[in-house]
């Protein structure tokens, strides 16, 4: 497309350089911020660059934060000796949304995947099994995608800490709620049935 | 969603602003931009402000703009006495694809479209309306959309101009190029037949 203004060209070309946005979906997302006010545009863009000056990784969890420590390890009402081990920012922030779990995280930014060329050394594997040995913890849980992945990404790290001595525990896995049963794959509706559970009136 | 951070928090609901991107597809958006270098993210937010402080609409054809006058209205090269009236920016970039045309352009904002509350006071009709009186010109296309709305607003400058001396046309409407007979819509289709040309061996 030739646009008759470069500021515009370099916006597009900036906005289509994001993922799964291309240069027409750009272009219609350019075109809808020039018909905001100059102060609603400024403020667009004054919140990436706070977002680029602020934002940093948490020093102990690496989840994202606007301090050294983020909230959820800074907090004092939260179980410390309870780390759920995720894959990334987006999974804290599901379980979170839960509000089943009281314990802190440790946030791997991603899981091993050799198709993909990352190993265990492109994760926050290393600072895991340091702070699993440094610290008095009760439990770690796996809270890692069901996927061949994510089940590596388990399997290694739990090897890498032959002497842990807490329980280590994984997400139940099952038939999801208001699922249809006829619509389950083999693979989950069979596990479930395995591991079926003690019938109770509560749910 | 519960973010651990306030700027991430607030990038994310920038994003989410815009037409077409929900909530998760913002985080994934800003969670993208945090995994650049900064000075990449701080030229993404640069861009933008620079957008804001450059852009504006070119005061004789009102599309967008660095200068006061647009490149193609300051433009020696092209045929200022062929006005080409279009709907939106898109549209001037759609027919400059087609190297089909060298004349200029005005750039109406929308079209008539009373569902919407678009009537002709908030679009670039009276200075139209204005351009073509003061100018002495050759020709002036109506390249709108081939709508209900585009119809009427071609249908309402025309009466606006009563005087008006020069040929004034609208784009051929017809079965488009590579498309299937059986498959076009019987409107275009019977358009098409009446409209009928006689028969070249030049496409």
């Amino acid at each position: 497309m030739n646009t008759t203004s470069v500021y515009l060209e370099r916006a597009v070309t900036q906005f289509a350089s994001l993922p799964g946005i291309g240069r027409k979906t750009a272009m219609r997302l350019v075109l809808h911020l020039l018909r905001r006010e100059r102060a609603d545009m400024e403020a667009f863009a004054s919140t990436i660059s706070e977002l680029a000056a602020n934002v940093r990784y948490c020093s102990v969890c690496h989840n994202l934060s606007d301090e050294s420590l983020c909230p959820i390890c800074a907090s004092t009402g939260r179980d410390h000796t309870t780390v759920c081990v995720v894959e990334n920012v987006q999974d804290v922030m599901a379980i979170e949304a839960t509000q089943q779990y009281n314990g802190v995280y440790h946030v791997l930014g991603g899981v091993i995947s050799p198709m993909d060329g990352i190993g265990p050394q492109d994760l926050e594997i290393e600072s895991l099994v340091e702070r699993v040995k440094a610290n008095d913890l009760r439990e770690l849980i796996f809270a890692l995608s069901p996927t061949m992945e994510g089940d590596t990404t388990a399997f290694y790290i739990f090897r890498r800490l032959p002497d842990i001595n807490i329980p280590v525990t994984t997400l139940a896995r099952g038939v999801a709620q208001n699922d249809q049963l006829q619509y389950t794959d083999e693979l989950t509706l069979g596990r479930s049935l395995v591991e079926r559970r003690p019938f109770t009136n509560q749910h």
